[in-house]
């Protein structure tokens, strides 16, 4: 796996129950996955011959994040390194633009955007869809940044002058929540789509998934999967594929894609049969896939982000009191606390969805040492 | 963790989760847990200087098998070092004659037994009990090895001609199945126990597990939970305990005792709220302990023993065919493989016993590459 983050560490759980010899490219020994992992190579993924010398070692190479430049996993598959995500599957993550107007031509429902060079441009699709707009970052983004709320052609004179990226704007989507489509595909084609999750944004991080999502109409939950495993299709992706959407009064939206593991699926390790790094595991080895059922009627997954007082530092001092309730599953990620960043996260699975929130929250809340 | 087989190798998957940075005394670099994880040390658990050297970076120490010599275990009590379980609770599982007397002496439930030194103590302990006798090895025996049964003089006397170990007799119970409680306790006395669960003994070595134990009567399960609780206490076990029990006609009778994850705890990964591994650390870090309630009706698991044709190295070739069916949880220990070996185990949890026996077989068939 190119990349050593969480998602990573949460692969290597999966690759020691499965027997695979699973290696990762990390920036640093200090990498989130290469703490825990026996193989591991320090590198620079957007080096071309660190990237070559890794693949060497390796059956099946997988990404732990979307960031390799494309043109060299073009020249590794050339060379014959089975690598997943391919070349053809990568651009849609790498380039947004080009997610937008590949999903808006095969005919999935996609909010209204354009490319935007220039304050008049954003002015002239506000006109069409009323402010504010969503301006994009065209790559690079994620967890809310690259994405900025213009509510007026100052905003966007300002975004402008800050210049630098390639841009869109999307018309600011009146959702009701939103939702997201997790399903895997394999290279022969086999493909499995867990239960369709809610997703709660807070300043565009995801900090809690409610799986199943709550009284989600069956033909509309049906529509979100169908959806994904036909954008799964027609993009040829291998692995994991991640939809996140708008839900509207009439129906979903494609909102972002994710090919890798996804914060959407944390909570399928303790809440499904098969987790999410298991499943991408079989995808990417054209193994068969796990059965994706939920496990119990609820499973609520609570994001842990640093904290910001003095003490936020003495996680490992915490535990015991976020351990308190023993239906809590924990998963910390080894990475050092700073304000805002992902950490760990937190499941608990039931029967009655108030109790279990409220459950997982206090369990994050006694892990930041923090009142909520 | 002194050791690194196969439970040093699951243990290393909860400490992931739980962000403990977990680290392993290994014989040799290819041992299941050194190969996934990141901190080896190569040393010898029969060397002081070893054990002290890796006690040294050590917050709390404990064990993957209980073949350390006691006295370096009081040794590096006495140098304070935090190491579970201790010296007191250790020589009964070390020493089979002490802990059949001394289970005895508290009054706990276990089949007649006599030291025996010579064909003559043999024959006469028969002669109360009947024969066959089990003649047992005091120490060092596991999954068969070190039992006998002894079914007249002349095979008392072929026995006490291999000469070497302290033996002892036990009455040949007449039990109608095999159960197992598995309990954890923490160093401030805090204890839970899983369900009561059925093994099934082939030659000696466990090979499948029931779990909870189809249709125990609820006053037994509970004489069970109760039996290993108290052993628990009595011994100050810190860690977990597995309590190996013959079930007869009026109640159980205790026939081993482990001080570690066990076999007979496997279906925890999948089957149980919290697995035996993450209790077993969660327990000698003194942290709460987390709900041992059973996930499904009912968990099957079934251990995969090495095969012995030509082509039962060919492991992971018949991993996709094990796979097919998505609900089977495989876990791989990343040995070679050896005839009669536990190489990995399968489990299946669900609501039709008899259907989820014949699947997690199926698949450890098809994992041996040979006919059952």
């Amino acid at each position: 796996m190119i990349g050593a983050g969480q998602l990573a560490r949460m692969t290597q759980q999966a690759a020691i129950a499965l027997g695979i010899g699973f290696r990762v490219l990390a920036d640093s020994a200090a990498d989130s996955a290469a703490l825990v992992t026996a193989d591991v190579t320090i590198g620079d993924y957007r080096d071309y011959a660190d990237l070559a010398a890794f693949a060497a070692e390796c059956d099946v190479v997988t990404f732990d994040h979307e960031h390799v430049p494309l043109e060299h996993v073009e020249k590794l598959v050339a060379s014959g390194v089975r690598i997943y995500p391919g070349s053809q599957a990568l651009p849609f993550v790498q380039d947004k633009l080009r997610m937008r107007a590949h999903l808006g031509a095969l005919g999935f429902p996609v909010p209204a955007w354009s490319p935007v060079e220039s304050t008049a441009q954003v002015v002239a699709f506000a006109g069409q869809h009323g402010w504010p707009v969503v301006a994009k970052a065209a790559s690079g983004g994620y967890d809310g940044k690259g994405v900025w709320v213009l509510a007026s052609a100052a905003d966007a004179d300002a975004l402008f002058a800050r210049g630098g990226v390639r841009l869109y704007v999307e018309q600011h989507v009146a959702f009701s929540r939103e939702l997201a489509a997790l399903v895997a595909r394999s290279p022969s084609g086999r493909s499995a789509a867990w239960p369709v999750v809610q997703t709660v944004q807070d300043d565009g991080i995801c900090v809690e998934v409610l799986a199943p999502a709550p009284e989600l109409a069956p033909e509309r939950a049906e529509q979100a999967t169908r959806l994904a495993l036909r954008i799964a299709d027609e993009l040829d992706v291998v692995g994991l594929l991640a939809v996140e959407l708008f839900e509207v009064a009439d129906g979903v939206l494609v909102n972002e894609l994710a090919m890798r593991p996804h914060n959407s699926g944390h909570w399928s390790i303790d809440g499904a049969v098969t987790s999410q790094f298991e499943q991408h595991l079989r995808a990417v080895l054209d193994w068969p896939l796990g059965d994706t059922a939920a496990r119990a009627p609820h499973t609520v997954m609570v994001n842990l982000l640093g904290g910001t007082g003095p003490e936020a530092a003495e996680l490992g001092a915490r535990i015991p009191a976020a351990l308190s309730d023993g239906d809590v599953r924990l998963h910390l990620y080894g990475k050092a606390v700073r304000a805002g960043r992902k950490i760990g996260h937190v499941t608990i699975s039931g029967d009655d969805l108030v109790d279990l929130r409220a459950r997982a929250h206090r369990a994050t809340d006694a892990l930041r040492g923090e009142p909520a």
